[in-house]
């Protein structure tokens, strides 16, 4: 009954450029507002997954200014006050030192959860439960809580955290010390990490004490302090967003991993074994679906002949395939993208493309 | 001048299925009335192409009885009572009976050039003159005309004329006996006729006399006259579309190919060097369009990436590629083909499966 005491908010960074998911996700619906799961947006999964750990009323989002209305589309029962808009992206340091100062504005006292909006978890009771424990680790404010995904593969697009000394923490959850972040490695180093059984996928959760945030910011990002002081009276909505205006042009554009995790010293790293998945490209979306006797995972209308491996977006038209293997295909109302499934992640670059074109805002 | 005494007639024959350009073409929108080339409908090409040679009111369009609206969109200043609906698909032969009687009932003198509504020349002035040579050709009764193509290419899809004793005709367009029809050969035997240069490509077009019809059919398919003689006293529209009706029933499916000109011994070809294109499949139909630098033909929106030798039509939206090679890509309003460039002639087998799917009718 301990995390009853324990003044327990969540803040959920949902930004995000659209670019890997296009052309389902584009710049004015990113990743967050796909619907493909359980037909419901990962963002409003994202909210789901907090049920009976975080209140909707203690639940904030920081979006981008101009996706404050498909973000409360997505978040309905999501108080109109908790969802706040930046005037321009600054990256996750800044988006925490946003997140600090509402909260300590609301409650000195508070532990803030970190979250993302885009990533689905497998199970999500030991989610909540790993939550639930990462509060109570984190109320003391001595240390940091940062979520470790042990790995499920020697992934070189995932930062990396090495565990230290075990913790006594009498939790479900497992905590360690954690002894470093490290950057994205190559295959062989991501390989000797996994085998090794010490290093987890860095998830980009993190739960801490707002006079927690506030001291790392301080100490390792001063110039973000101006962005918690901004919003220390509690302000909202069109208040909150003159406010940030000037404020924000100015902030160094710093990922948190980067400005504060890679350096501080007293963090810790729960064992986060819920399945979590960052769905990071089209393959990923279609390992959630099962494939019909051709190995063709298709989410919509879909006729094939001699066709394997393809992976088919195809929600509001028929797709059909002929002698074609390993590709993947997405259908939105204005575009279709067809590449192999393993240059799925090539998409960033043709997104780039269609923004030099002059009819490209049409499809982006 | 001579053309001038010739009561010449045209019949065009604009059926068709539409399953060789699923999903541009359907059912209710055959070939004829696909809209790629100059933005006009091949059977609005058809019909242009006769300017100057067969006036509009001496030329008919015989089609299927529900396509009749949408031929009438597309022969836009043709006389109403010039397009013929058959109540079912009879073949050629029936086809041509029904065109018989059709002309005989307006002009026992009639010269009737038989001719197909999506096939494309490049040289129009060209395939002019041949005609009108046909016609004169024709004249007289004695003979039936067929337009013999010079082979671009050892077709296997072709039937081939064999060209005899060559006539002396004093005529721009060169003339021979045909020796013999033959059905499509294999690529050996293919090769061996074009490079005999006594061999064309059989373009299903044939000018003939009324009275030189009636007697072809009544030799060798005497089932047909009946269908003359429903036509006898120059009926149009329901009338005309009620007395077909309990005729078609009991007509033979037989091609004029395989029914007349095959056995028939007093045939002449003319040598038609105007560029015929039968444009039967998608990569045909790329052969018309420039290609970008990396070989992809696109007539619509496209950006690719590191993509080379597609052909993509994509009218209505905008199609990414990255990395693929050599595929056909094809947009309808609610239906997307994907094969490789030499599987095109399978959408015929795609399109027998999606009939047998429940949704199928949505789509085809």
């Amino acid at each position: 009954m301990k995390t009853m005491q324990i003044h327990n908010y969540a803040v959920i960074l949902a930004g995000g450029k659209g670019e890997r998911f296009w052309p389902l996700s584009t710049a004015a619906r990113p990743k967050q507002f796909i619907s493909l799961f359980g037909g419901r947006p990962l963002l409003t999964l994202a909210l789901e997954r907090l049920e009976g750990v975080v209140p909707l009323e203690r639940t904030l989002i920081i979006t981008s200014e101009d996706l404050i209305p498909a973000t409360a589309e997505a978040a309905r029962g999501l108080p109109a006050g908790n969802i706040v808009g930046e005037p321009c992206g600054r990256d996750t340091a800044a988006a925490c030192a946003l997140a600090c100062g509402l909260v300590a504005a609301r409650d000195p006292d508070g532990v803030v959860a970190i979250l993302t909006a885009d990533h689905l978890m497998a199970d999500i009771e030991t989610f909540r439960q790993t939550l639930r424990d990462s509060f109570t680790a984190a109320a003391d404010g001595r240390n940091i809580v940062t979520i470790g995904i042990p790995p499920a593969f020697p992934a070189t697009g995932f930062g990396y955290i090495e565990a230290g000394e075990a913790l006594d923490t009498r939790t479900v959850t497992r905590f360690s010390r954690a002894r470093r972040f490290v950057e994205k490695p190559d295959l062989s180093t991501a390989t000797r990490y996994v085998e090794s059984g010490q290093y987890c996928w860095n998830g980009g959760m993190f739960i801490w004490h707002v006079k927690t945030m506030r001291a790392a910011l301080e100490r390792f990002v001063p110039e973000l302090l101006a962005l918690v002081d901004a919003t220390s009276d509690g302000g909202t909505g069109e208040e909150l967003g003159a406010r940030l205006s000037p404020v924000y042009a100015g902030l160094p554009k710093i990922s948190v991993d980067y400005a504060v995790m890679e350096r501080a010293d007293n963090i810790v790293m729960a064992w986060g074994s819920f399945g979590w998945d960052d769905v990071g490209t089209w393959p990923a979306v279609a390992g959630h679906f099962a494939p019909d006797a051709d190995g063709n995972v298709t989410i919509g209308a879909c006729e094939t002949l001699d066709a394997g491996g393809n992976v088919v977006v195809s929600e509001e038209r028929l797709t059909a395939l002929i002698g074609v293997r390993d590709l993947v295909v997405v259908h939105s109302g204005n575009a279709t993208l067809i590449c192999p499934r393993d240059r799925a992640q090539e998409v960033k670059q043709l997104v780039q493309r269609l923004a030099r074109r002059p009819d490209g805002g049409k499809y982006l």
